[in-house]
């Protein structure tokens, strides 16, 4: 087998490999060809090459968000790295593992005017949970003048004496920086950067490993969840006759049915859900703003939780936040291993516990169900507004809202559905989602940068058909998401183009001048046609009712490219469509 | 007039034109919305709306690099500040004044899990001059609780009054806050960023302006050049026989003619310029590579300087880093009034001032001339690399050599040029350029992630007629450069296409295996022609002598849209008909 002559560049592809990160996204360059040589080489790993590093990290990032494995980029020095950020910051706030491998200069070669070079070191400090900065290996005299660490020697012998100890020293500092970095990435699942720097020569191959690193495992103890925090939790729990649980991005089927249906036998709980949380059960809320907006300040206090339970990650729903910051439940509980965010300012039990564990431990102490008619309450009001949707529904021009309605209807079942930010998920949020569709969006920074690279990167990693729904500001920011050779035959994209950024019509700005278009709204008349030859996709055009029904026929069957449907939405109205619906729903 | 209500965006927009900061390159949002409405209100400014925020900061640092003021860039929180990250590098390391203004939300919004929500405080740490990080405005007491500040008050009366008190501190922190981002930007040239909280509402307008923020400007005092520093120079200067003065990146027309005239004069300077030095006189060494890659180790040693004196930015040409690292010239005097690299690792004197004020002082000093045969030995040395170059071009196939041989004589006189990285920029480097050509390339960091999106801002800034070359991968990078409502008319790209990283051949490799194909030089059949489609742009190709030739009649007359040439070259000689010229030149 062939690798790279630089040992630390050995070492780093072993402990990969020993660690099972199989994933990696190489963006070209001439630093990091010892890595891409050793990676590449190893038919252990899965290889990609992508050239944007902005498009490559966030492709990787939709491969570990669905394989909820370590997943690697890999760049060369200068600014390559810092177009990782993005997806980085998804990352961090997704808690998504993703391993940032970056080549560098040596040491004595940063900072002082040599080319592509930048200061690497700790450089995503605010988004990171790990930062190794390794050293370099001292292969010969030639390193050794710049490095702090050298004194003077007699002679000779005593020079590579210590320059023996010395590698032997930066050897296991580097084994131990590295298996910290991919540990943490795994075990806390969040992003990780391991800048590496090599010297010149950078493409000499070997036929042999010369170096065995030493792979260090921490073995992963579930804690237990104390037995007066439980105690506590089920006293409080038995004397509150309104209990909400509000579920954040939750990745499928990681929460036992049996917890959901015994959760949803009880009537003193209600459940919020969103299309992100990936629960379903005929009592929960799926759609959150439907349920609320239409609300009073009374019926809100109605509503208002005396506990509000939460596990998953962020929050879609702007109206829940606002509900219940303004009508604080007594107590909020959010269950989460590694961490629990103060979101309502009302936080006062952090459990500390997986869900299911959670769930195991607490949901056989309650043997009887409080009486209450919270849910009830709650259901029969649904059912209102399910009926209200309907007739709104049947009554409306083709616009952003009718289009969500027939699209996400449209989605063959067992599909993952991928949702761009902002409007495309907000949408989706109105309506109920077939239960067999799994659902993301990057909701950890909610960025329009990468939403398509995610996708790809999730379809190529599942190898299940997938659907890409955005608006047309995402799609043409992550354009060169397109610039990608894995995108699979079953990729499907649906543009909902409404010519600019159709949620500033929603807020509150000052809207209808010229102003306002080119500022805000930020109007164009660009299409994905043009990018869809380019990158050779299946391109079909919608704009109305019925070129949408004759795009969507046949859309789902099998071709041979991955297939685009653009549908054109009239600006103008959709704003309108939008808030009537929520007035319609009172 | 119109006016964002929030008292901080006033103060913000009012010292930003004191300042004299007239261009701001947008990107919509909403968190940013005070400072949209401000700026782009405002009649003062020059507002640019550019959706990508990546290409957003690259134009914006074209206008700066152009006017050498400070420009600004505002976006919206969360990732979107991320995408600047690219160009604000660059900036750093170009010295180009760009102003970074985000907008973020409160603190005690920051970090519980809000949405678009990211660590935004001095996120740009390893690369900027100066973080602020300003305060939000106390306007009631909703945003009080929360701030760590504020101790509890008596009564009602105390805490308005503290208020007021608290309000006019946090008011006089962020005027000085933005006055010294401002003025660090100005006076170091370089990137800063001001990163502003704003709490809802934001989209409220007011008639008049409610704050009347103090300036401070910092008076820019040109410090002398100290007796005893220009005595020990002119004392080893008038000893030396072989001095070498080695420009790099630097403005057109900032060296006065007479300096130039009077080194000229001096049999024992060599001068040696790189197209981006923007410094002409016949017997400058324009071509450094051509010069010095056929030396012996023994000719190396006979160019190698007993002084070197260099100014300017950074050095493109890698033979001479090579060669001044292994031959160390005794002494290396660098001129920046702010800073010194030890890039050849013998740098012994940082003389802080201009250029002109140096030789303003220094040269009339020089009253005689050393005896010396240095520059006339290497101006025959140039004279026959000369006329092998002719030699060789007359008898070599169509190849990316020839198209840059033919472009660069193409192009009119007082053009702006500006080249991309990175094979771009090196080949630029072996052709002597017509001296009325101003010449620019991102050298700062080398990326290849803003050059299209730099040299559309630098024709902006300049309404000069540019002309934009630049390799494939590169203009692919940058794609969503040309999502641009400001591209000039009389704006020209020539992309010469070998579809792929056509410098990974050139570079030490495994060439012509599947696997340098896909992961080095990156393959691809992509074309330039879908995108000048999609975004309006004149668009012809050439493929051979005959074509290019076609292409470039007219080609720089006016027309109703920017223009592009794509020329296809043939990948798998390129590589073979550049290391030959160097073997040639022997």
């Amino acid at each position: 087998m062939k690798y790279p002559k630089i040992p630390l560049a050995q070492t780093l592809i072993q402990l990969c490999k020993a660690k099972g990160v199989k994933h990696i996204v190489l963006s070209p360059g001439s630093r990091n060809a010892p890595l891409t040589i050793g990676f590449t080489h190893d038919p252990f790993f899965n290889c990609y090459s992508i050239v944007d590093e902005r498009c490559a990290a966030f492709f990787a990032l939709g491969i570990a968000q669905q394989l909820q494995e370590p997943t690697a980029v890999v760049c060369t020095s200068g600014s390559a790295l810092l177009n990782y950020y993005p997806a980085v910051a998804e990352a961090f706030y997704s808690n998504i593992p993703l391993i940032v491998l970056s080549a560098d200069r040596p040491k004595h070669l940063v900072g002082i005017g040599d080319g592509q070079t930048i200061n690497q070191k700790n450089v995503f400090k605010n988004h990171i949970l790990y930062s190794a900065n390794l050293k370099l290996d001292l292969k010969d005299e030639k390193n050794v003048p710049n490095d702090e660490e050298l004194p003077i020697f007699k002679n000779l012998e005593d020079k590579f004496e210590r320059l023996l100890g010395l590698q032997k020293g930066i050897q296991t500092f580097n084994e131990e920086e590295i298996n910290d970095a991919i540990n943490t990435a795994k075990i806390k699942k969040g992003p990780v950067h391991i800048n590496i720097p090599f010297d010149e020569p950078l493409y000499d191959i070997v036929e042999h490993l010369t170096v065995t690193p030493k792979v260090i495992d921490i073995p992963v103890k579930e804690v237990e969840i104390e037995t007066h925090v439980l105690k506590s939790c089920f006293e409080d729990w038995n004397s509150a006759t309104r209990k909400m649980i509000l579920v954040g991005v939750n990745e499928p089927n990681s929460i036992e049915q049996k917890w959901l249906e015994e959760i949803a036998e009880d009537d003193s709980v209600i459940v919020l859900t969103e299309s992100t949380s990936n629960l379903h059960h005929p009592s929960f809320f799926q759609s959150i703003d439907q349920l609320i907006a239409p609300l009073t300040e009374d019926e809100q206090r109605q509503l208002q939780p005396e506990i509000l339970v939460t596990f998953g990650g962020l929050i879609v729903s702007k109206k829940i936040k606002q509900l219940l910051r303004k009508h604080k439940p007594k107590q909020h509980w959010h269950i989460d291993e590694q961490e629990a965010n103060d979101t309502f300012f009302c936080l006062n039990n952090h459990i500390k516990a997986t869900p299911n564990a959670f769930f195991e431990a607490f949901l056989p102490l309650v043997t009887h169900y409080v009486k209450s008619n919270y849910k009830n309450t709650w259901a029969a009001v649904k059912k209102t507004r399910l009926e209200k949707h309907k007739t709104y529904l049947a009554d409306i021009p083709f616009s952003d809202f009718t289009v969500f309605n027939k699209v996400l209807k449209s989605v063959p079942e067992n599909y993952i559905l991928q949702v761009g930010n902002s409007s495309a998920i907000r949408y989706t949020q109105l309506f109920n989602i077939n239960k067999t569709l799994e659902v993301f969006c990057n909701r950890g920074t909610s960025g329009i940068d990468g939403s398509t690279s995610t996708a790809i990167g999730a379809a190529v990693a599942q190898n299940k058909p997938t659907l890409f729904i955005t608006g047309d500001l995402s799609f043409l920011y992550d354009s060169n998401a397109l610039w990608n050779n894995y995108i699979p035959k079953n990729f499907r994209i649906i543009v909902v183009n409404n010519q600019g950024g159709g949620i500033f019509r929603i807020l509150p700005g000052h809207k209808n001048t010229e102003n306002f278009d080119t500022y805000f709204e930020t109007n164009h008349n660009l299409t994905a046609e043009h990018l869809c030859k380019m990158y050779g996709l299946d391109y079909q055009v919608a704009s109305d009712k019925l070129t949408l029904k004759e795009a969507l026929s046949g859309f789902y069957e099998a071709g041979e490219k991955p297939k685009v449907i653009e549908v054109f939405t009239p600006k103008g109205l959709n704003d309108d469509v939008l808030l009537n619906y929520f007035k319609s729903l009172k």
